[in-house]
């Protein structure tokens, strides 16, 4: 059933999504603020589950594009990205009746609810990506036959562009990425035009209330003194996630990051505390594969999150400094994201990883203890 | 009045746009096959004169974008320009009533006469640059205020952006340049969307009819054995350009040339054949200045174009090489391309040139003799 978001439901998700962001999407911070300035200012915000949308209304997908670093510099006032979903409906010459995000992970877990606070729409319980991908064209939407475009870039002056490839749906993300380097590195997109539909059949569902489960198990376990990774796993198990677990425990040594191509790219190190074992993370703005000792223990599309030893709060990459004492978290992916057309799209191949996808519970049944 | 291309029409006007081009453009050749070919398989091509426009109905301006080199190598079928055009209309939710060139110099003559070849619509003769410049917001319509956007560009796919910039029509340029960079270095654009009232308003007038009047002039004083550089000063007389002037004869002893920044960008020297005078012309795309014995004999954005110096085949900056024997020669701009708003958007100015511009006919009132 729909409802209305609460304040204490953004902060929650806002911890949640940073999880589901597994070391990139940003920093979701930015974005609660701005969503908590709307919920504030009396605005609503209505969240609906996918079975509950008309099947033939139009849905729009929303989000932030480009390097969450610039968001910082070039702060949103909101209504960006409400331009780029009123741009499109003008171009598609027809309203639309709700939001989806695009990711659940990171920044853009957030953005879709400003379009709903000023636009007035509801948002969609559910997203394309169920976790964070770097790219417009890994999305579970276009995965299952949805075409990106028509979609739109629109920048902070009210100006935007259309992108519309048809259904090649690598090429739109190329257009867009061109003009949100001229709009000055960060834009706001509106994109895979769907019905109610083809929402239901291809979107990740309830990814919405996942993060901001996520972040209330991470909350409650702080305030109740009980260990975080152990409520987050028996929280994953009723979910379509299913499996968490803990990967390796340790300090970081060595961080490794460079900006090629548009994207953050690196690796991290982390060693256990009694110096026998090493995990390398490798990320392209999100962490992509986890080695343990040289042995891959966690692979994308599967989650990777490194989160603070004792509170488990999620570390983006560019957070990640030497000396932090950290745990590192894997989560499985639900199904829909694991179909051999979605390890296609965003599979270890998509990252040029020479391994080969396993499945999370098969590489990683159950924690790696601090000795092993 | 009206009338219809006829194919030595389009063989004069691909010479004449070539002198109009003065050095970039691109060469018509390619152009004018692919306006051959539709003329030759019984396609009509209408040509209207502002006078002629229905002051309400919607016209659409087409052209090429990006480096001509390119074209060479990626030759157009002839509907990339029609699939912008169409989009544009789309967009824009209304029916054109005819295209008009954005420029009338180089390749751009032709790529319109394929819209009203394809579309069935006519070509309004006139253009927005008068001649030829680099940048999309270098154009009479937008030094008038009409502004450039929603635009499109197009690629050989059928793929297309549109650029929605308000009234921004610098940052129009920029978004369209990357799409088209995207698009492999050349483009199909549709811009300027204004009414009939707004292209009499800020056309430059009739300039297809003096292209194919500039060529007709070259090709008979070839057949009629009659010196073209006189042929083409009394010509132009009864025209708008009203002043054309020998600058130079001589022989070509350097030409620098960089791609920088996405232009051709250069110089080119010539010595007198005497040896004792020098012409330097500096270019971007076009040819924007001549300096005399280092004085400034023509300056943009009058026309300065290089040219065999027996038979007047202009020559392309591209096709400047070494030991050419050419004549350079200068034709002065119509009043619309000369106010205080035009000089400000494709004055020296806008090509970083440190002089003032001053009017052809008071720098260069006659031809420089050979020994002067």
């Amino acid at each position: 059933m729909g409802f209305y978001l609460t304040i204490e439901q953004v902060r929650d998700l806002a911890r949640g999504a940073a999880v589901l962001g597994t070391g990139g999407g940003g920093d979701p911070l930015i974005g609660r603020l701005l969503v908590e300035e709307q919920l504030k200012n009396g605005k609503k915000i209505e969240i609906l589950s996918p079975d509950e949308l008309d099947d033939d209304g139009l849905v729009l997908s929303t989000a932030m594009m480009g390097a969450p670093t610039v968001v910082v510099e070039k702060v949103p006032a909101g209504k960006e990205v409400v331009t780029a979903y009123r741009a499109l409906e003008k171009h598609l010459g027809r309203e639309a009746i709700a939001t989806i995000p695009m990711e659940c992970g990171g920044l853009n877990s957030m953005i879709p609810l400003i379009v709903g606070a000023i636009a007035e729409v509801p948002v969609v319980d559910g997203d394309g990506m169920g976790r964070a991908f770097p790219e417009l064209d890994m999305e579970t939407f276009g995965v299952y036959g949805i075409s990106g475009s028509p979609m739109v870039v629109a920048d902070e002056h009210g100006d935007y562009g259309v992108v519309d490839t048809g259904s090649d749906n690598k090429k739109m993300e190329k257009f867009a990425r061109a003009l949100t380097i001229q709009m000055g590195g960060s834009a706001y997109i509106a994109e895979y035009p769907m019905s109610g539909a083809d929402v239901k059949r291809t979107a990740v569902w309830n990814t919405l209330t996942l993060g901001i489960n996520i972040g209330k198990v991470l909350r409650e376990a702080n305030e109740r003194h009980l260990n975080p990774f152990n409520e987050l796993k028996a929280f994953l198990k009723d979910t379509i996630y299913g499996h968490g677990v803990i990967l390796f425990n340790g300090k970081i040594v060595d961080v490794e990051r460079r900006f090629k191509d548009g994207f953050s790219q690196g690796s991290a190190t982390i060693q256990s505390f009694d110096e026998q074992h090493e995990m390398k993370i490798d990320f392209r703005n999100e962490n992509s594969v986890a080695y343990r000792n040289d042995r891959v223990v966690a692979i994308v599309p599967d989650l990777i999150t490194v989160m603070d030893e004792e509170t488990g709060s999620p570390i983006t990459t560019e957070a990640l400094r030497f000396g932090q004492r950290v745990t590192v978290f894997g989560v499985s992916t639900p199904d829909i994201m694991r179909t051999e057309a979605a390890l296609d799209t965003f599979g270890p191949q998509a990252f040029n990883i020479e391994h080969n996808w396993q499945p999370l519970e098969k590489l990683s049944p159950r924690d790696w203890s601090l000795s092993s």
